[in-house]
């Protein structure tokens, strides 16, 4: 599906930005921006449907709109699938949904139902250890082509249970299967990262690993890539942007009764065209206008 | 569905603002913003998906995400739904379809298939007049509640056949059933509509009106209210702005490596959260913590 | 959205009838039939989606399956939602979901989730009443018209942990505001039904009693009536018989290398067309045939 | 996607038996009775869903359904998808929704919009060959993988505008990119079909031929394919079938009261786990029971 599928690009050294986005135009103008990767996340679908990232939206309704996103672009696509939505049963159809629609990776986390947003207080809850070790391995015995991915998303640092049961459930995620270690923290600085990186490499894990500087925003790709980290996830930053703009947008509206003042702030309608590549239909089936003649 | 149903509103007298909105979220924010009404719009919905506005995505498709829009607010919502997506048979369905989900109105323009976003120049192609009334009608014979309306968009001007056309097609539309009539203009003011507005009435037109002024975007919503138009649909200005925005956040990371810079001007994940109602969610469900003793 | 509500026929005295049905036809042979509900089940949906019945298939795809049943008739439709699909908030929105598509009822049972199909041996697990009559309430919260009804499916006798614990349940059950209690029995006599029935009601259970009559076969409608059970769901004995007539016909074309010895015995391809109403086409659209003279 | 493509069967010599499935459970029976190919047809599908085979359900619905029954089996998959849905710019969006859902090749019929089901009187309006040449080759060029097949199906005999207008467009057809021909009859016999294999192949057409073998029932696949024919789609006796059954069931229920007679003719709840494979299911995350004593 991809012009360079996400293992490979894993593999290469490189550092790998993949951008959050939530539907087919965020994928457009990531692809059109030049980064490696598209994330579609949980936070960012559940949020342009409109509810809570918590358990809300359906397995079927996220693997849909990731099938948009994979459409709308030729990047590798990381799925962000929760917990895994169900039990090793769910898991198993979950991989083949989402590898049958050419999707590049599913992202699982070690959380239990129902799940809340890591970036929130309460609700921050571990799956047992061997049972998320279980639905690792659910996924890898059902995913068909070499090129898929299942990364594991380490929630131990969120949980605030420390950084020895992280280190301990990577070795354990990497031994049931994992093709990639998601490490999560909502610190301020990458600090926590950084000792993960280090800790989990001196215990042997060789995986690479993936981060999401949404808190600590003030690390580079390069700093991070210098750290061991392979992928940078930009997880909620697009969504969180247009939210500002079309907030702004909708002022100046009410403020005004026009939108003349936006008009120089905001796409033009033909720019809306272009990213579409509507020039590109084939316009030969429409048919001669029609006088109404017969009317007169 | 809605607190007040769209038909009310239209015939209180007060000018009702539609905002063209693409998603869930989208649609949270124009109610947030304290407008009258939502556009469930090809333009916007077709963009988001990635695909130009050309008849591509299916009736089902549109409708899921008229349906999303709807869930999401309590405002009346009116679907965009192109020129019916095929014949009357079709158009009945539609209606059912549409209605049965608690949308408000369907806007069906009288365009050949396949049909082409009427700001582009190619493929302005009418339907027979007699043909579209048909298809008016198959809308006002389906539909099951009095609230539900039908509003016919004429695309006489879009297309360039003048004024007489657009007259004589509105008091034929109006005639199967109508219940009220978008009048469509590509000009930089709003005088086509103006015009379109007085003819008409004097030809005997009773019917409310409704006007899109993207490229008149001078004119205030009190002028076109004062020229005699009911519902002003603004229907593409919040995608375009959130294009505008996410350009700029991808410029950013991709210039400086990270999203720093990007953090004071974007809404927080905390803002997201509360658009969508996080903190109603009810916690009783969670577990309590796993420790991960049997580990160590 | 039905022309005869489901609380109204419950209420009525007479015994109602619900026929277990898996897609659109399988409604239109039940309502043709004379039967005065319909049951959208997880087991027939699960069956014709190819998989088993045990929580694989998504809410929203049960929901769907659901909507196309209650597009194709004008009965009453009684939607099974297993245990809810998740916690209370998911519960809510499943609630929105289904009434606000014109379902007339939702089947909850009191089993854990991962459940398994109530006729399995393995993996009947119940839930804990109280967070079970959580849920309960949270579908009468959530609802917005009055006719819509809450059935509380009682597994005890399934899952064999006793009578005592099955009227407990239902009283506690009644007490959170279920609408009507559907007592399940997988024995061959409708034995364990009457006397649940009977005690139930000596334990002042004033609700409306369901039955699944899989098992107790010999029972017949008028004697479940009499027993005090007001609706009886025939849950799978359609798909069960489209099963062996498909075999049937399969086995005959793969035997003879034709289909001439079915054709007796199924239905015409006219049969087909008239029920689903194809003789009700507009075929005012359809154009004259194109002749193919420039070709020659 | 499949144990051995379409493409590969056709191009092996032996005949292809395509049974027409409407869903997942007729889909896992066409397979277990050892047929080569499956057909994802219209008149079924449509018929499922409770309406008319007329262009009424969208594109995204039949996709849907086809994606169901690929994942059902693993054997080829024929999707049948009428007159491509809309103009060139819908065939190419159709051709990679297909294709990227497994589906293993397209049939797509020479006859306008919108159509009626081929054994219908009304309705039957042929294509003009070249527009539909050009919807031909918009499959061609979309497609991504070699496997992937473009059937076009004749109408001509239907529409009856005789033996050269078939053959002629058969070349056209061909010409223009088509992998196989379909040859649609309503003859009593395989006469008109046989003509057309000796004529076509005079010709000069050097493609497989597939036919629907629905009215003239009475030729075996050894004397269709004696004749040059290469697939033969049974496309509507499974739900034929399955309607008699139900339609059996449902009057025993009605008149009896009691499904006891049935019971003989109807396969059993375990057999319908049987077919959808619920021994396969992995118990392990089912809970211990929960007792109740805390409401005693």
């Amino acid at each position: 599906m991809t012009d360079r599928g996400l293992r490979e690009l894993v593999s290469s050294g490189t550092a790998v930005r993949a951008v959050g986005v939530h539907d087919g135009l965020s994928a457009i103008l990531a692809e059109k921006a030049g980064f490696e990767a598209l994330w579609a996340g949980g936070l960012g679908i559940s949020t342009a449907h409109g509810v809570p990232d918590a358990g809300i939206l359906t397995m079927t309704e996220f693997q849909q709109d990731a099938v948009r996103i994979r459409r709308s672009t030729s990047l590798p696509v990381i799925a962000d699938v929760d917990a895994g939505f169900g039990d090793v049963n769910v898991v198993r159809r979950m991989t083949s949904l989402y590898e049958s629609a050419g999707i590049d990776a599913v992202c699982m986390e070690d959380k239990q139902y129902p799940k809340r947003n890591s970036f929130r207080d309460a609700g921050q809850v571990l799956e047992e250890p061997e049972q998320f070790a279980r639905k690792i391995s659910a996924v890898k015995e059902t995913q068909r082509t070499d090129g898929f991915m299942m990364i594991a998303r380490l929630e131990s640092l969120i949980a605030g249970v420390g950084m020895a049961d992280a280190v301990e459930r990577a070795l354990l995620y990497a031994r049931a299967g994992a093709d990639a270690i998601l490490i999560h923290s909502k610190r301020n600085t990458s600090e926590e990262i950084a000792q993960f990186a280090e800790r989990s490499r001196e215990a042997g894990l060789a995986l690479p690993l993936f981060a999401v500087p949404t808190t600590y925003h003030t690390a580079t790709v390069q700093q991070l890539h210098a750290l061991g980290i392979t992928g940078m996830i930009y997880a909620n930053q697009l969504i969180r942007g247009s939210v500002t703009a079309m907030e702004k947008v909708l002022r100046s509206l009410a403020d005004t009764g026009r939108t003349s003042a936006s008009e120089q702030e905001i796409a033009s309608v033909k720019e809306l065209f272009d990213l579409v590549d509507t020039d590109s239909l084939d316009d030969s089936a429409v048919r001669q206008p029609v006088a109404v003649a017969s009317l007169s």
